[in-house]
């Protein structure tokens, strides 16, 4: 091990088999904690090969259960992102993809922190189970085209060991390790194709385009390097997407978006990503895609096949037509402006943050979550606003949360006197 | 923890009161080895400024004893060596500066791989204790004006517990932390004015004369932050010193240098350094010392000085005499040229390790040593040679050591074909 941590910090390539033997002896136990640290701050400075990382990750994919997804037929397509608030593209792009004759075999996590997970927000939806037996599973996919569930306990174990450690050595935030945390659990997963969505900006963990570039282009390299499709778009989070930020409150805007009366933003986002899934499937060039895409958003085919998977996992189908019985939350609390002017920047953790302290997300593993909490915005960033405007909602069961969370959100916010431009929130396409 | 090592690692520089807390929790055992580790690989990439090293030093010297030498009257004066192969200054230096009226309170320590320690060779003069009691040695110094004795083991745990680390995780290499490890000790050690000795050259862990004047900056500049006298020579080790390797040989070798009759660079560099000291000791300047030191070579005082010193210690003072009294190996072995020529080079190290494999030196830590093992070199680099020359002369209690021990030293030499030229053997100075 003494040799593997010094070829690291000397930037010397280690080989296959080098880095099967650190993960192994990681996760047995025979390589202690205090020898990985320093293999994984020698990797913030030195850095990782594409050769070495595709071993490195592909090793951490196998420390565990490898899902088996050959008995679905068709070309299983995943999505994932890197988390963001307020992105619940997941329950819109794998309607959508499904009821283009896509097969969408996902497993999703939790939320923690400012960012919300689509297990969570799943769960607001009475009935429905996001825990499914393999058999379940596979039988649902084949059925509906679709399924999405919680991450099995056993995939990539030592994923889970290294981020522990990471955790509390201060090597987190290295586009390696991250990249080959991401990419374990998704090798893992067994889905054919996978669409990454690399998020950047104030609510992101990269905070500049080229960041996110080098990530994505990390895990495409993984991704490839270990026989997947794998492809990555970036997509702004210097903003919350669409308007709702919290478990119901999203379910709800999901609900919105596939009648077509969504937020721009999200549809936008939303079409593109379910259409680079639909390429990725091999069903159609990428303008073909789209427009199948479209159709099922504007007849009806998307918001059916959302019915359908709710059904299918045990949910009340009839949330699609009555959001209200998701339930909500007994107080609401308006936010106004002071002043008039224009919002100049959102500064999207602290939005996140704010909805944590409603109740809506966890500040710890397996924390609890208040399912109807939450924020519904009527601003974002590039709005015009006159004193008096309500800038937000706030949703919470303890009326005693809205003082902080007000102030929360409202120091997030940047009032500008002049009119901002909102660019594109697609930003790039790596594959 | 976490916060202390990503300060570290983006570069900020970290408090007193973090470092001292850094070294005071990992002693203590509240800051687990992982994070320790990670930190020492932060350093590596990121060093440490001559504040926070002054500081790191000084808490990982007051995390044991500190010597109080203040009843011993005068300016306390020490000197250390980097670690080299044939390195038997000490015993020379604080004989000729004690002769002049120097005070010289030293903690030596012991050898481990290829370099020897004085302590070992001063234990194969017959009788001579090492360990004295914290009064004898008072007494001793106050009385004869020079005391050498093995290190307590209560000196500055933090280094030893951060250098098991260090020695584990490929962080050993690094000049803040060798000049910290080095340097804790030293302080904690008591002296008022330290001369450090850093060796450089194939012999050395410096292998570069910039990295070895970084490494004695580094270490001059953490003494002088905590108000002692401390300078540094630079020297040559890329050839073994002098003669002798083994520590009856070289204990033999230091008295004939001490009768005027020792190998040329070994006498200068003696000479020099015990000049240094004495004018650290305010005993003139460095031309008047000089005339002194030579002086008490010159007319024996310097010799009388060793036997002193021996006789203090409990050891036979008529081996400064009749050296045979320091025994003799049973076996000897001469090593003869195969061709003619000059001698290149000299891998100084591998000479080193060629007496190990006599028994001249520990492989592990508290291994066994053997007192009469050695090498006497006869010829060294910038020699001319004919073949039939004899090289060296090995010496072992087990004749059948000789024939890897033989390999290994002739590997070590370069047999050139053009005469090369020996430069200065002090190579440089620091204050």
């Amino acid at each position: 091990m003494y040799d593997v941590i010094l070829k690291k910090r000397q930037g010397i390539e280690l080989t296959d088999s080098e880095l099967q033997w650190l993960i192994h002896g990681y996760v047995a136990g025979d390589i202690p904690d205090y020898q990985m640290s320093a293999f994984l701050m020698a990797v913030i400075f030195k850095g990782m090969t594409p050769k070495e990382l595709g071993a490195f990750t592909m090793a951490m994919a196998y420390s565990g259960d490898m899902v088996d997804l050959s008995a679905i037929k068709g070309i299983k397509v995943d999505k994932h992102s890197t988390g963001g608030v307020g992105d619940k593209t997941t329950l819109v792009i794998a309607s959508l993809v499904a009821a283009c004759g896509g097969v969408v075999a996902k497993m999703s996590g939790r939320g923690l922190g400012h960012t919300g997970g689509t297990i969570d927000k799943m769960e607001s939806i009475p009935g429905l189970r996001t825990e499914l037996s393999e058999e379940e599973f596979r039988n649902q996919v084949n059925n509906i085209g679709v399924a999405v569930i919680g991450q099995s306990s056993n995939i990539a174990p030592a994923d889970k060991k290294i981020y522990a450690l990471r955790d509390v050595t201060a090597t987190v935030d290295s586009i390696p390790l991250i990249a080959s945390s991401i990419m374990s659990k998704k090798l893992a997963s067994g889905a054919d194709a996978i669409l990454l969505d690399v998020k950047v900006g104030s609510g992101a963990f990269m905070k500049t385009i080229d960041d996110a570039r080098l990530l994505a282009q990390a895990m495409v390299d993984i991704g490839n390097a270990n026989g997947r499709i794998v492809k990555a778009v970036i997509t702004d989070m210097d903003r919350p997407l669409g308007q709702a930020i919290g478990n119901a409150l999203e379910i709800a805007e999901v609900i919105q978006t596939l009648k077509g009366r969504g937020p721009q933003d999200l549809t936008h986002e939303c079409l593109v990503m379910a259409t680079h899934l639909l390429v990725m499937s091999e069903k159609g060039d990428y303008d073909n895609c789209y427009s199948m895409v479209q159709t099922a958003l504007q007849n009806g085919a998307g918001l059916a096949k959302l019915r359908e998977l709710i059904v299918a996992q045990g949910g009340k189908g009839q949330v699609v037509d009555d959001t209200s019985l998701l339930g909500s939350a007994r107080f609401t609390y308006d936010i106004r402006a002071s002043k008039a002017g224009y919002i100049a920047h959102m500064n999207t953790e602290d939005c996140g943050i704010a909805s944590v302290m409603l109740g809506a997300g966890r500040i710890v593993k397996d924390g609890p979550v208040d399912m109807t909490a939450g924020i519904v915005m009527h601003k974002k960033t590039g709005d015009a606003v006159v004193a008096g405007d309500v800038l937000a909602t706030l949703y919470a069961n303890d009326e005693s949360l809205f003082e902080g969370a007000e102030k929360a959100y409202v120091q997030a916010l940047t009032i500008g006197t002049e009119a901002s431009t909102i660019g594109e929130t697609i930003l790039g396409f790596v594959e």
